[in-house]
């Protein structure tokens, strides 16, 4: 085969060279702007839980494949164009915890529940990939819908061999001198380190107003400490379907820290910044997600997976004007639940619409009307042995209209064994006995309080989603990336690969796991 | 920038411009050797609970991260190199049943529930993979566990309106001319129809013993039918964990049509052979996966699971002759049961030597000791109502000898509550009652032998296994492959790209779906 050419072959090869050369070095750089985003006990189940709903609130029905497959009902995750999967067990478990999850995600290493930054001897410490991006010079923000010092966001900062030592945690927070935190509060800021002080010394800001922190968008600032105004429950935001306007979404939230990561002069660390702007990571962490699986609440957890999910969209929209130099991964640590698209009681169909009634999370309803009315009914009369009341549901009018109220649920629609279970779980939480040593307690409320668990429970399988726990469970755990190295994350692995791959993209040249 | 060239550019190009074309023919090229492995109810659960028990078995822990990752203990599936994940909506239902799944992965096409290879008016046929690809040459095996016309392998040969249509399935199973079917038996095969005498008549051998059919290794025959020596329940092959000796596995079954595949001369396809060699596809269903879960029953899930599996080997051992015509790809067609890897009434642990005392299936034990021993227990007296029975358990001997028998279960170590439980559900087995239209049954039952069902949900939350659902649920499901063209089948689809991308790597230029 010969061919003839009309053109200088020796230019054409040398051009060609080039090219290629050219070609090699840009996909060899580094991304610049790399966003990690952890979805707390989120899996398939979740994802699917939100856009079936996400189907229904947009006017289609979650039993139509036409509907559910329209890209506008779809979680900008699920249309991310690469997917992996990934193994979550931590050391010495099936089913890992947020700390040792959040250490092989930061630190690429397997640790065992309740350890953060450090090895199964709690005798290693190790750095995060959030370290070794700001000791390159890259900005680093760590957001986190739970408060600032809980495993997830923790495990990018702190070395401890309990997740409990909060302030412990807290005091290596302000070491950091990363550039960006915000979300929650603080757990045990003040002792024995103040840490509001601490931070101040260390040239933090911090603020905790809605209009302080947007303005952040025009005038971004360094070193700044971002508090969600309202603090729900246990120093987090409020669940996204709780949430007044004078809190800050996940989304606004992450536009902020995209602002000040991007807005400001380098960063504080001591290697060479990478390219010629500036660069950074991001750690998002939807962790109330988790919190909402933990009490078996479908609408409290799909409303934070909508939440998590519009925070990356503000990564998407970045990724826009970035393509060549972004890269977005969005994970989850494990699921959480046990949670299930489908429940023996209702078989093959699925009914979202049903959930459209609830108007608030579980904590909501216990800390508002739940309390209210179990402090104003008087008339209710606790039996001698604590368990069996005198009175019944059925003749507690109010309590029945909250019911109404609150979750769209009409005693009378509800079948004779909804209703025995209702009784029970009324019974228990009037008189304020809830044993969860006991093996059907323990499996009917798992410590939580008996008649709102029994509401989601019933809720939620009129809808058709099912749970059979209030702890995390070991099922495998989906990933989704976009941008450049997005690639890095199609396959099954595990999940101390996702901080190995994310190693390699903040330019760190050495195998993780890397000693302190 | 200049560079020195020491040989003849022309002649350099011209070669770089040939290896390049020959680089780009091989890769255009399709794979000669495709299959599809379909675990019907598989998804993450499914293969989380055979890891770990596979760890289990083999000595190591499920409770140890290092053993789970160890390779030995893993799946074959989740070793393979691409990763992607599907929905399985089918057109007017979150939750698919198999006859709509298995046309969205034959066809193309979303259909509604019950139909089989004709769209959602039941008034289009459409041509499967599996005829395009005889009709271009290829030749065509069909296995599966469960009857060969059941809806998952009737979906690649035929269109019927309604799934139960059996012997007009058959008769269309006949008529295609494929070279191997293999599995179970045939439903309803005598009337109107009798597919016996048709198949004769066109040229088939059915053959039903293990040596004749294992014999087709070393002999290979065109158009063959093998059924499994025994039929345990609804013409299907046994469960794994209940097969004897004289069966084969569902990997022996694979083994055999890929000689017969192989082994014979081109297919009597009207289109044109592809390639020099003979080439085919292959269909391999484990169906029975999900029959176990509808009764949750883990061990009969996992048994079946790790036999499906053994048969994705089969083809892996084939690949590493045929490495580059060779393509494997694995799915599900739904989730089933709303299996989850964790409980409330374990929490965090995991206990899967539990279910090692499982000695045989849900089917296994209801049609042996447990009509035996009800039949025999005269000394039983249901009251009045049916419901509640004079006799307790606990009174039962025999049964609780049984019970520690037959799944390991020893009465003395249950607590109160799981005692209850066994108790209502005994009462209602030996009385013959169970009304699942009473919602309390149907939860707790679903229609399956109470006692029966009772146990094994107790054994699995033992062992950490959690149930919600008796039927299929909505969850997206994993893909796995490998091989040839593989890559196509990375990322976040619909279960009818499935087929688009398998017609296009079979080499049909058309866009699915195809009419007939």
């Amino acid at each position: 085969m010969k061919m003839k050419l009309k053109r200088n072959p020796a230019m054409m090869i040398t051009t060609a060279l080039m090219m290629l050369f050219l070609a090699t070095s840009a996909m060899a750089k580094e991304p610049k702007y790399v966003f990690f985003f952890l979805g707390d006990g989120m899996a398939n189940s979740q994802i699917q839980a939100a856009e079936a709903y996400l189907t229904t609130i947009n006017g289609g029905s979650a039993e139509n494949a036409e509907d559910l497959l329209n890209k506008d009902n779809r979680l900008n995750m699920t249309q991310m164009p690469v997917v992996g999967m990934q193994t979550t067990y931590d050391a010495f478990a099936l089913m890992t915890d947020s700390a040792s999850s959040a250490t092989a995600f930061a630190g690429g290493i397997k640790t065992m529940s309740g350890v953060i930054g450090m090895d199964n001897t709690k005798t290693i410490s190790y750095k995060s990939i959030a370290q070794l991006a700001h000791e390159r010079g890259m900005k680093v923000g760590v957001i986190s819908s739970v408060p600032l010092n809980h495993a997830t966001p923790a495990a990018y900062y702190a070395s401890v061999p309990n997740r409990g030592l909060y302030n412990d945690i807290a005091t290596q927070m302000v070491e950091t001198g990363y550039e960006f935190f915000g979300g929650g509060g603080l757990l045990s800021p003040e002792s024995p380190n103040n840490i509001w002080e601490m931070l101040d010394n260390a040239g933090y800001t911090v603020l905790n107003e809605r209009n302080e922190i947007m303005e952040l968008k025009n005038n971004p600032m360094d070193k700044v400490v971002c508090i969600n105004p309202w603090l729900q429950d246990g120093g987090a935001m409020p669940y996204a379907i709780d949430r007044p306007e004078t809190n800050l979404s996940l989304a606004e939230m992450t536009e902020v820290a995209i602002a000040v990561l991007q807005g400001t002069k380098p960063g504080n660390g001591k290697g060479k910044a990478l390219g010629t702007g500036n660069s950074f990571f991001l750690m998002v962490e939807g962790g109330k997600i988790d919190w909402a699986c933990h009490a078996n609440d479908a609408m409290a957890t799909i409303g934070d997976m909508l939440d998590f999910d519009n925070a990356v969209s503000a990564a998407l929209e970045f990724y826009k004007k970035y393509p060549n130099d972004t890269l977005i991964v969005v994970t989850g640590d494990h699921e959480t639940g046990g949670m299930t698209i489908g429940h023996a009681t209702t078989g093959y169909r699925a009914y979202y619409d049903r959930l459209l009634g609830q108007k608030n999370s579980f904590v909501y309803f216990g800390q508002q009307q739940w309390t209210d009315h179990k402090n104003a009914y008087s008339e209710f009369v606790c039996a001698n042995n604590g368990w069996k009341a005198d009175n019944n549901i059925e003749n507690d009018g109010i309590m029945l209209g909250l019911m109404k109220e609150a979750f769209g649920m009409e005693w009378t629609e509800l079948n004779d064994y909804q209703k025995e279970k209702l009784e029970d779980a009324y019974d228990k939480s009037m008189c304020g006995v809830n044993d969860n040593s006991d093996a059907e307690n323990k499996l009917l409320y798992g410590g939580y309080n008996p008649i709102i668990v029994t509401i989601t429970h019933i809720l939620n399988e009129q809808a058709s989603i099912g749970w059979t726990s209030y702890a995390h469970t070991g099922v495998p755990v989906p990933v989704f990336a976009q941008g450049k190295d997005a690639d890095r994350f199609a396959g099954f692995y595990d999940n101390t690969d996702i901080a190995k791959q994310l190693a390699k993209s903040i330019g760190v040249r050495e195998e993780l796991p890397i000693a302190k």
